[in-house]
């Protein structure tokens, strides 16, 4: 077993390959072979789709896996590369960090070639098969504990070029919601490090909670929609019928946008995804289950806006957030 | 600190009392004080209402939370006692089992007063609050993992006589679906045990995947049909309106309708819960991580029948169930 990160064939092969990343072992575990697939069309846009960065989102992997089907029929030009599953251990514990180095993998680009198992995915996907794309689908879910819209996100960049780029392309999903989102939490993400390298990046939000039949058939159609858009697939874009409605806005959220618990307790969503709400209106109401002579606390909308995530009903903390709010984005 | 479970309060204070289950220490746990709401309203039906049972089936503490606010209003005799939440540990990990011993609430009842937790968690109820009540309506749900409908399930009870009472009292909840669920892991549930004391038990459903405003309002309804049902409140049972169809149906399912993955993977739903299928429809598909060079594996419907669960797109082993299936009970 070769000790550096290695792809099992050559992404400049013509044609379609599938293959494997191999991600070399370390003392924390066995090399992994991470599933590879490359459409390669010669001349055209250079694409890379990734899913299951974490391993409770697997929206990503399934949209993913449709596409290793029917893009060798529909794929008219250019490279695609596609990696259902970046973070294999996670993904077979239904666990958002990686169960033996409890890291989250985007948190740890570039990653580091001596690193642990996290770390060494990283390290293996920034330095083999980033460098292969020039626009990056890294497709992501809000996960079992949250209800989120199907859509495409980023966070601000400050190059004004790039930020623009990035945001007509997020559009051209045409899922219900294009969302900018201001969050300070980014050393270490993948979208930061692929932005660094010049790339466009959009991080794919496929809905969140239970991920059923008819949710993936429109997360699907967003992604064709952009790969439409790109040029790569031949065809027509689709609105997409979300929960009865065809609609697609461009919202901003601000970190300040977060409404957090004001105890811990019981969380009980009072709204729906897209909602709009105004000054005072009932978003969720926190449970007491130390006492039920506490009253139970109202949580309410400080001005007026959208609602673009809410907390499924889960036991929360102190100051864990239950929801987020939007609005339209001023350009 | 006593040593022995008791009760804050006497259940037989006349109106309404709020006050603690206190579940004694033990070498493994400190001891728990779990919220019971009493409202004793002298003669009438004897009802014990309990949710919490599982950690991540919040469905459950969440509406019987609703009905300690509103029942001081609405019931005009009877007893009514609510505990939320049963496994109070488990709900704050988000756990279905007791993160300190590993245990199954609903697979040790009657319990053992020196055993661990969990095991005291279930004497504590089997002795204290069970023989209080006629009529025991648990609120569960499928949990994070499994899409299902709002119902009313029992399992097959060998006394015709309550058998009879305990389905014609689940169909008075009418959610879409009540169903009579051959199951043969039943050793140590709080149903069998309820049963073997001659109570009528109702294992509620609440749905399974995201808790969002909307299901949660089908199920309270749903349970105050019941409550209508007993006599305990004034008013007229409402059709519930679910995924935009008024419908109610009792259904049966057998231990062999439950469908297993035939290899370990990612599991695609290709279908929702309440689809009528025929022979040989794609239920789900399940798609290799190993290798995409492997065909995905297509799991089809083996006769007629009415999907009651499918799973949520997660990663499941070799044998892992992935749906049930159901058809109009035959009496």
């Amino acid at each position: 077993m070769s000790n550096t990160p290695h792809l099992t064939f050559d992404l400049n092969d013509p044609g379609i390959s599938k293959g494997h990343l191999v991600i070399p072992n370390g003392s924390d575990s066995e090399a992994l072979s991470l599933p590879v697939f490359s459409l390669n069309k010669g001349e055209g846009p250079r694409l890379l789709i990734t899913g299951g960065c974490h391993g409770n989102e697997l929206e990503g992997p399934i949209v993913s896996r449709r596409l290793v089907d029917w893009l060798p029929e529909a794929q008219t030009c250019g490279r695609v590369i596609i990696l259902p599953v970046l973070n294999l251990p996670a993904v077979q514990a239904w666990s958002r960090d990686t169960p033996v180095d409890g890291l989250n993998l985007n948190r740890v680009f570039p990653g580091r070639a001596d690193g642990s198992v996290t770390e060494r995915i990283a390290d293996a996907v920034s330095r083999l098969i980033l460098p292969m794309a020039d626009t990056v689908f890294d497709l992501h879910s809000f996960g079992p504990k949250w209800d989120f819209p199907p859509a495409s996100t980023t966070h601000p960049i400050a190059d004004a070029d790039l930020m623009a780029k990035t945001v007509r392309l997020a559009e051209a999903f045409r899922f219900p919601m294009t969302l900018v989102w201001e969050f300070h939490d980014t050393p270490g993400m993948f979208d930061t490090w692929a932005q660094s390298q010049g790339k466009v990046f959009v991080c794919v939000e496929l809905g969140g909670g239970t991920v059923g039949s008819e949710s993936l058939a429109i997360y699907e159609a967003g992604v064709r929609n952009a790969l439409i858009a790109l040029g790569l697939v031949d065809g027509k874009a689709e609105y997409l019928t979300y929960r009865q409605q065809k609609s697609s806005q461009t919202l901003a959220t601000l970190s300040s946008d977060e409404l957090k618990s004001p105890a811990r307790g019981i969380f009980e969503p009072r709204c729906s995804v897209l909602d709009e709400v105004k000054l005072g209106d009932v978003i969720g109401i926190l449970h007491s289950m130390d006492s039920l002579s506490a009253d139970s606390i109202y949580i309410r909308a400080p001005t007026t806006s959208i609602v673009c995530a809410i907390k499924s009903g889960v036991h929360v903390d102190f100051n864990e957030g239950v929801a987020l709010l939007a609005r339209p984005l001023k350009v």
